[in-house]
């Protein structure tokens, strides 16, 4: 405790029992301490949290109110993208780090900080998109990253041996008892792992899912939405049934949220890779990102070229959804990939009809006033209308000069 | 009824209105016309439709089951490659096609026919499917596709000119009055288009659907089913509810496709591109497909290395899914794709447990026996199995060199 | 020559014998004809053509020079996409369509033409490229292509014909004897095929090449010339030994042409597959794209970063490469693409120092003033600039958990 | 000198100053240490090494002549699949490490060695590739990398003290004088980096390159050889004008290498990115590599269908090329993709007539007895054959279907 002055650290604090000991290691290792809380709709106590921060000896606590920014500038373009890693997860936490990171960042510059610090694990990928997020905003920032510290590690073995420096210093420790899994949550998602998920075979108990109802206990009744879309970005959210009528982004967000998360919706449970090669297992929840996805996937359909959404799907969604998993999201790539997700939305515009039912998100049509790809009679099976049948016979022709001549080596 | 003998025709015949009046029709014309009537498990009165078929004229019928190929050849490749259209579509109908061009190509060698015909649009995706298969596999056979015959269309512009010309030839006509849209069937999945669905904000009316339940009405207990996969296979499916443990792949692939239809799994209702460049709406079932999906796209995550899943997501999926949907299954590409898919899936052995429930496919874990690519210690984050933390660290700092000269242009 | 008035053609006219021919069969067929002549830098006498044009009885004949517009809005951005075709074309024909289709149709809609028309074969690229142009930018323009009509190729099957018919007509006829090959040229490059190329493995007389000197005929002494590309833009060429120090886009090209020209830089000869999905043997020059080419890709080494230039070799060179090709330049994906290429060059900027010696075009070295991803000390394998060494041991340890897996099953 | 035995290591020994100072520090170490040299066609005298090997301390030597594996096993796979590393580098040193690599895994577990050791520094690609082919083919060796280590590299901290440390351990030293940069040859390449090359603006002096002539001291008349390829695999070699006629691999070769050396052709000066994140000048030869690349492309566009093509083209070629570049040849990707370039070339049978001049490989024509793709009277733009010009017409109509679309929102 009684070390020489080794600079000021902005430490991104959560409260719970890790960045709590963290705080005081650090204070103790000679640092002088502040504490960022960033708030992006995660379950928690912000004040509580501010004062026990102070309690345990930060000079200085920032709780930031980043869930606008984070919905605006990171959620609702990766419903642009169709943002995705391996085919299924919807990148919940690893939207939520620029964020974080960006504003710890900023404070961290205006405190004059030379250090910022967090209490991510050796072996995840919230360390990488962290550092990786620093590093790129402020390449001369010193980090300090406890649990990949020899000193720190060893002396923390074990879960009781966090409680036990809490005890011994004066740390309040939650009486709540902790759960045979760690979870993280925002906004947009919570993920379960590690613990009794370990093992890929174990079914979660039904009582771990905390943002959605389980399908099995929703509703019998669907509930029904008009969702619109603006360039790709939803816009409008109606629900006749409750004279719901939202454009402001958050509030939008957060009331598909609550439908979703009251219809069972956005449940999820894989065997991933992370960016540090090893696979994990993570259960997730995503219940306003669930609906959006299948939505804006709906709307593409009636409003996108052909050629376009081709190019998007091959080159851009996956391509995107891996830089933001990796925390690349500050990138050259990742603003080339932003970019180039825009340039592929100008035509997203229309409505999409849905309704919820017990898990499910059921497409029941969708219009747009201003996009006009779609055409009626053109499609239509019965009528000569916009172009000769005789025309499709050229087609196939040509296509088959090819083909016959690889028929010939058949 | 007099003209001079023109050829032998080998005709895909349904049963229905339209192939009955293009047989008689082809027959006029001086044509000898032989029908081929392939069993993919629709829903169909063979006997009757050869009956049909005789008393139209046919001088001979072919009813083939192709259900065991299909599956074999078709149904299962396009699980393995996850393959998909468009983010969403199962490619139902275009899995189809090649296994029926194919036997009919072999009938129309082996009975010296000259011609092969079929009745799809001169709008369509199928007319391309169909012949672009025909030419590969027999680069001189001659097509009839009356459909874009200007002299056929123009002799049939509506319906009712087909009713008039089938009475007018004693063809039968089922009494059964038509539905306001088309549908299309085999033992994988139904699509419906066409007629009211043209236009696509109209929701589809309830007993449209006509494999699946509605999951509203779907049990209100779920069931649990196990698939085993061999090589990205479905090997084996289990279910202990009812003693079920199959492994022959038609009757596997049936087992799930009732599990699913009983439990409202598998609707779509979405507007696509057609190879045909227009776009177009189609209602889709896709039951067993659909779960088969989930349940291969999840013990992928747990046997699958990193980069060979993200380079068949990236290279290999869509690609795959673009060459099935366009009909060029039989193609220098196609039999690349098809060759490249079996290169990924040798190590996508494991059992996947799942639970399905008014609609939904739910996994509730999974395991391998043969593969480890999943190790419990080193992803765990207790215990410093595997790996150094501190190995993290220079990883980190490697992958920001190029972000910390970014973040100087900021 | 005494049909009905049929409407009024806005005919693409190269004033050479097919052309000619053309326009006093559309008269004939009861056209009002308009000659149109476009001057992407051909070796041309346009006055003589127009005068021709009016002889064979043009009512009127439009002379446009389109070679600014042509270098700075195709060529230009092929070089910063660094577009090509099949790994070695680059895309002369192709790029030269876009610019002459778009003028054709601004003076079809001024000039109230209900058709336009050229002179492209039924089995060549060009009628696509030229065709798709017209459609996209006048999606109600009618179009004749004299070479597709059964009446025009049936009257004229071979180039007697025409030359009889010319004759006949009036129509002067070049006392020239024909090349038994035919190009065509425009400021970019010039290709030869057809007639005595069409055998793959006939060497081309060496007399056949217009534009470069044979490398074996070129000076005995190199020339050193330093390019200057700003956004990824040729922006400045000087050399020093004959003064020259050239920033205006079209007069930069035409000297860098001349140096190539002259030191025998350019040629090819190659095997191409056609959008009409035939193969057809080429050869081309294009002279100074060959150096732009070269130095362009040089300098990007120098200052773009990895995954940015990574993104947009594996995603965007080849699929503008192919689009232009394709004759898609007018498309959404075309615009789409010509978008993402201009996100890619901002960066790239600096100067590339060249030789050019008998078909060579050698890098003697690169420097930017404004970029700074090169970091001398950070490269140096002498110093310990930049990062610890120690830091590639975690990076490698990282990367290595996937291998070790993989060489367990060895 | 004296410290306990630590075990035995397999030492990737060069003959140099580098590597017998490491060979003697192992020792002082407490190692026991095995010296392994590689022939893979470099410019050494092998008896000399081992000699110096034994002398500075080897319990044991080993000479492995590994070129024709390296030929048929890296090489000729690499010019299949077009490999290229950022459009221009042929990956020479690349191709070399898992050859390397790879014996001396076998060597080390053959004689029990519990370590193997390089000589890499700790910034470049080559530690990265050596070190992840060790751990792939054998997951628990121990690696030793002398520069990574802070007692060995500040031990050593410049060329000086490695002299020093030579002379006073009886190490022989060569005489002649160090050149002012760093290479690496082997029989594909040689690569020049580091020095005074760091500077990407210092043009190379004329006696750096070693391997290829000046093109401007080439000879005054071509040579012409023709090369055949067998599934893309070159398998023969005939020059008339000096009776060769060479089919075996490694013999093959070296005649394309000193035909190419004499000729001028190779040369390469580009900047590059690592792997590990920095950028990177090198200077390459790559003589008989930059033939070869040149004949089996211009092979592939006479026999090779379009879409497998460009397939590969945009889903292979870059891909390998970067699998080889970053060190992950040993890896579940290097052999899928490996797999996928083998699926690709069954067609590439054929031979290429080349022309040889002062630095340009030029393409005189090409044939393929077995393969039909190419044919004359299709692609002949005279005759009416292969297939109707109206059928263009249909496939030009309905590509336009989209574009239409697109030129209304123009």
């Amino acid at each position: 405790m009684s070390s020489q002055f080794k600079g000021r650290v902005l430490l991104a604090y959560s409260g719970g029992l890790d960045t709590s000991c963290i705080l005081r290691w650090l204070i103790e290792q000679g640092y002088e301490v502040m504490a960022y809380i960033a708030n992006l709709g995660q379950e928690e106590d912000f004040e509580a949290a501010r004062q026990k921060a102070l309690k345990v000896g930060a000079i200085k606590v920032f709780v930031e109110d980043l869930r606008k920014e984070f919905v605006e500038e990171l959620v609702f373009p990766s419903v642009q993208a169709n943002a995705i890693y391996e085919n299924i997860y919807l990148l919940g936490t690893s939207l939520a780090r620029p964020v974080i990171a960006r504003r710890q960042i900023e404070i961290a510059k205006q405190e004059n900080c030379t250090h910022v610090s967090h209490g991510c694990t050796g072996k995840g990928n919230d360390q990488v998109r962290f550092e990786l997020a620093y590093l790129a905003l402020a390449p001369s920032i010193q980090i300090i990253s406890p649990w990949r510290l020899e000193e720190f590690y060893t002396r923390f073995p074990g879960r009781q041996d966090l409680l036990k420096y809490a005890v011994d210093n004066q740390i309040p420790v939650s009486q709540t008892p902790s759960k045979p899994w760690s979870c993280d949550d925002n906004l947009y998602h919570i993920s379960y792992e590690a613990g009794i998920l370990e093992d890929p075979n174990v079914t979660p108990q039904k009582d771990m899912w905390r943002l959605t109802v389980d399908p099995e206990d929703a509703p019998d009744t669907p509930e029904f939405i008009d969702i619109t879309f603006t360039k790709g970005i939803p816009s409008r959210v109606q629900n006749k049934a409750d004279n719901t009528d939202i454009s402001e982004p958050l509030d939008l967000f957060i009331y598909l949220n609550n439908a979703a998360c009251r219809n069972g919706i956005g449940r999820l449970d894989i065997v991933e890779n992370r960016f540090i090669g090893i696979k994990s297992r993570g259960c997730y929840e995503t219940p306003a990102g669930t609906i959006l996805r299948v939505a804006h996937i709906d709307i593409e359909g009636l409003v996108m070229d052909r050629e376009v959404r081709a190019y998007r799907d091959e080159h851009v969604s996956l391509q995107y959804g891996k830089v933001l998993y990796n925390g690349l999201y500050f990138s050259p790539e990742g603003k080339l990939l932003k970019n180039i997700v825009n340039l592929t939305q100008d035509c997203v515009n229309g409505v999409v009809r849905i309704k919820l039912y017990k898990g499910n998100v059921i497409v029941l049509g969708r219009f747009s006033e201003s996009e006009s790809l779609y055409d009626m009679e053109e499609s239509s099976m019965d009528v000569q209308g916009g172009f000769e049948p005789k025309d499709s016979e050229g087609f196939i022709k040509i296509q088959s000069i090819r083909l016959k001549k690889y028929g010939r080596s058949l």
